[in-house]
């Protein structure tokens, strides 16, 4: 297993991870009816750093990494991560956590902030505490699920040693 | 006074208002040698409905809305205001901002979010607390202040009924 930074060859891999996200609406808030090119601009976009996960041949998990804010905000880094439908339990989700913290030290960020984790998502936000986020905040009926209704968003945040 | 939505001929009278802040650097996570052309970029962004406080000819206040979030997310609002230095005390942050609820209800949203509220613009703080805004969540030195140093930042929501 490798994680490495993405080119441009594994844009088609990384929509076929990215698309039943999308679909679905559960995890992030993103349009369903987002397209290839506008969810690969953004999982792209400049200022992002993008990483897959990788065994074999096949890529089951990508990752980018940004600053979350502009200049006072510059020093807090954001990432999202995505790993294959189907690959649950595996520790994708939590190898590109860790490589993405070790990757925002070595790039000097002092801290990383999630800002919108939906709530229902128990499984993500149990893996986030365990890997040292603590919930900062609360967003009461930020995100409307498709099937839960409204439902809260969570802020969390590490600072970096 | 009128409050009413921004036009290009405004964009002048824009910059005036949005630079000596950014060049502070005190109160918005901006870079603070921004140009012109990228602050009216990101002030009138796409989605961005972008509104001027206006007395007599002149130009004291702006402020944009937009929605916080894409998909799951759109239905909460963000804005962010601005007034001319030296125009203090005259009620215009408030007005702008009891202007964007109104609209922002009128538009169907659900809730307002503010995002990054630096915690040392103590000014803000308590007008937007005394407008109804909760502090939901707090982050722990996001802000580098030119003077004070890393500041919390805080997240401010309300929902509209």
């Amino acid at each position: 297993m490798t994680i490495r930074l993405a080119t441009d060859d594994d844009k088609d891999s990384i929509w076929a991870i990215l698309e039943p996200m999308i679909r679905r609406g559960e995890t992030y808030p993103l349009p369903r009816d987002m397209s290839k090119s506008q969810a690969i601009e953004f999982w792209f976009a400049a200022g992002n750093e993008t990483f897959v996960w990788q065994e074999g041949g096949a890529i089951f998990g990508t990752y980018f990494l940004r600053a979350n804010q502009r200049g006072g905000g510059a020093h807090v880094a954001n990432c999202g991560y995505v790993s294959a439908t189907g690959s649950e339990g595996r520790g994708i989700a939590r190898a590109m956590c860790k490589h993405s913290l070790s990757r925002a030290k070595e790039r000097g960020f002092h801290a990383m902030q999630f800002n919108f984790v939906v709530s229902t998502n128990t499984r993500a936000v149990e893996l986030w505490k365990s890997m040292g986020f603590e919930m900062v905040g609360r967003l009461p009926g930020a995100f409307r699920h498709p099937e839960h209704g409204f439902v809260d968003a969570l802020v969390m945040y590490q600072e970096l040693s």
